[in-house]
């Protein structure tokens, strides 16, 4: 045959994909009714609206000394890492010296008064990086609720096309640029609004046989643990980490799929079907939202605003997993794993 | 594995479709909005409402002596076959009688008085079986067009859902019990409306992993012509018909891939995974309307009304190919087709 992707039902998936979509955000004027939104949802495409936050009471007024006001010294959890890699594929080197495989290395998790991880996250130097990202409900319901009633309750249109009253969480992210978060997906329709600073996003659609790009590989799961914890320091908490293998049960280390591909670096890791991909890429500056679409990987690193911060808020609402797109990924990744 | 589908990506495929979904049809008690339409349209499910269409001026009129008041001998195009078998997988035996294949069976088409067309599809006995069934947008733009403000020239929740001004066509179709339409699929979002006497569909889904289920395979194109007319009688048309191949061009015959397996002998012609299939069926009776989505495998036979008719209306309505579901079913097809 003269083309040979169609002797490759996966390399025939991603360019057909690629031919009937556009790599280049959808950029709305105003927010979408429900109706209009539902058809995003139903063609599982992202879009961005431009200043669809910038009036909310989050965007006017959450500076880091107004944070702090509210939130004074209420312990936050607080996920650390050296190097900004909570969540993420890395290097891990056995304690006898002789080997370095990939491992997924979960963050050190302590509580922390809140107006010292803010300090830490806007001092220099920072022996190491923190970033508050619980993902549960933490806005609503959790640590950083005497902020919630500075955003909507929940996405009007939203709410509407899903049919859903609330939504199954309302989150907060507060971190710097030394965080990054791994491509990863969701099993969540996700709509995304800026606070402060800058969020860089580059995005994957699971329906253009993402799961075949990415390079999901099964790691070990590893935890960084603090050695030592340096007295006398302002926030008292600040000392080595050293990343530890999960036990697991019974002995047997833990172990997590992961993609291990970054789109950012595409040469690394890759597979043979990462360079047919077209990434997605869209920054949200303060008081932008984005609809991020169930499913989709996305890798999302940050700028900082002028004091140093960067802020975030999202709503997830559950996805409908009896439409085809979850049966039909999970295809996807079973054919990959099952050719490689 | 203790479960022997988890090494199948495609059993794997078809059993999470259908502990994700029902094989029951959702019945809603008044039409949906457009914006619950549009969450049909996302999850690719279908749905009935009873009795939508019973005011219709059509449903309310349409008997056979009220058509050929209207139509009178205007000519209309009928698709002619020995047993309503018209654009389906037909056994053929070659000229010399020494093999039996097969085929895909074309109808002899042919343009006939439509008083006489009607006369002959109530009479007894038939010789032939006739259906009028060009699906080219005969009720608004063709033949029927006499016919088109008797029914509404859109379903507005489609059009608001969908954003089409204007469906893609609107087509009649009458016909008698002695035609079935083969299981095939379209690309089109499809309203059907039943107006007289009865269809029974067999519906199978594209994100269920129809394409393993229905064993598509390459027929040798057919057509079936006269091979003589018998003169004198009131119609004047009847005669032999005989299945002769295709030349297709440059005299290699024309191939069509269509599937063989039918859902009601789900025995003969199966693939290995058509038993996991759990197809789903409806009834329509006058004034049934059914949302039949994009991409799913119908078998549509029928019952007719007293007098002896069955007559529908559908309105096709463009698919949105950007979505998930196109090329991720292409996908599951390639697969299939690789595999075996």
């Amino acid at each position: 045959m003269a083309d040979p992707e169609i002797q490759d039902p996966i390399a025939e998936l991603i360019t057909n994909y690629n031919e009937l979509n556009s790599s280049v955000i959808e950029e709305l004027d105003e927010e979408p009714s429900a109706l209009e939104f539902m058809r995003f949802v139903a063609r599982n495409t992202p879009f961005v609206v431009r200043g669809a936050a910038a009036d909310w009471q989050a965007t006017r007024t959450w500076t880091v000394d107004y944070l702090k006001d509210v939130l004074g010294d209420e312990p936050v959890n607080v996920a650390v890492t050296p190097r900004g890699n909570a969540d993420a594929p890395t290097p891990y080197t056995s304690p006898d010296g002789t080997t370095t495989t990939l491992v997924f290395a979960k963050p050190h998790e302590e509580d922390q008064p809140f107006s010292a991880f803010l300090s830490h996250l806007t001092s220099t130097p920072q022996k190491e990086v923190r970033y508050a990202q619980t993902q549960n409900d933490n806005l609503r319901h959790g640590e950083y609720h005497p902020l919630f009633h500075h955003v909507p309750p929940t996405i009007p249109w939203a709410r509407l096309a899903l049919g859903q009253e609330q939504p199954d969480a309302v989150n907060l992210w507060i971190g710097n640029a030394r965080s990054v978060t791994a491509l990863h997906k969701d099993n969540y329709e996700n709509v995304y609004v800026q606070v402060a600073g800058h969020k860089h996003f580059v995005l994957l659609p699971p329906a253009g046989g993402a799961a075949a790009v990415v390079n999901e590989q099964p790691l070990s799961a590893a935890r960084y643990v603090r050695t030592h914890t340096l007295e006398g320091e302002e926030e008292g908490l600040e000392g080595g980490l050293e990343l530890v293998l999960d036990d697991g049960e019974e002995g047997k280390g833990e172990v997590v799929p992961f993609a291990i591909w970054d789109p950012n670096r595409p040469a690394e890791n890759a597979t043979r079907y990462s360079a047919l991909a077209q990434p997605m890429r869209v920054t949200l500056d303060p008081g932008d939202m984005l609809y991020l679409p169930c499913m989709w990987y996305h890798k999302v690193s940050q700028s900082c605003s002028p004091e140093g911060v960067c802020i975030a808020v999202n709503y997830w609402y559950d996805m409908d997993f009896a439409g085809p797109l979850y049966p039909l990924s999970t295809f996807v990744r079973s054919v990959v794993n099952k050719e490689t």
